[in-house]
């Protein structure tokens, strides 16, 4: 499990994106977001690079936690 | 034009979600959406209810302004 602090995250379409961006990368990907934490868990076979890559495509700004 | 309040929209998905709602009943509808106001502006065809309805869909809770 990656664990990601990502900024910018505001409402359900930004959960819908963000997943489905990682998602789109490894379709077995397992994802958690915690908008309140502003947290993004990922279970994957994806490196931290590549997951950061995805978010960040989707114009957040996101880090290792 | 019709003006809006809409609660709950936060970010740029949210205002496409909106604008493609509303042009999903009049493609030819002009849509103007202000986050920190919270208002939604309508160039169209639509009745007021029908705006408010497309609105509603998405999610929001909306009332004319």
């Amino acid at each position: 499990m990656q664990t990601f602090n990502v900024q910018g995250m505001s409402c359900g379409h930004c959960v819908k994106a963000i997943t489905e961006a990682v998602q789109a990368k490894d379709p077995a990907a397992q994802v958690q977001i915690d908008l309140g934490a502003r947290t993004v868990q990922v279970q994957s076979s994806l490196s931290v690079d590549a997951v950061l890559q995805a978010i960040k495509e989707e114009g957040y700004e996101a880090s290792p936690a």
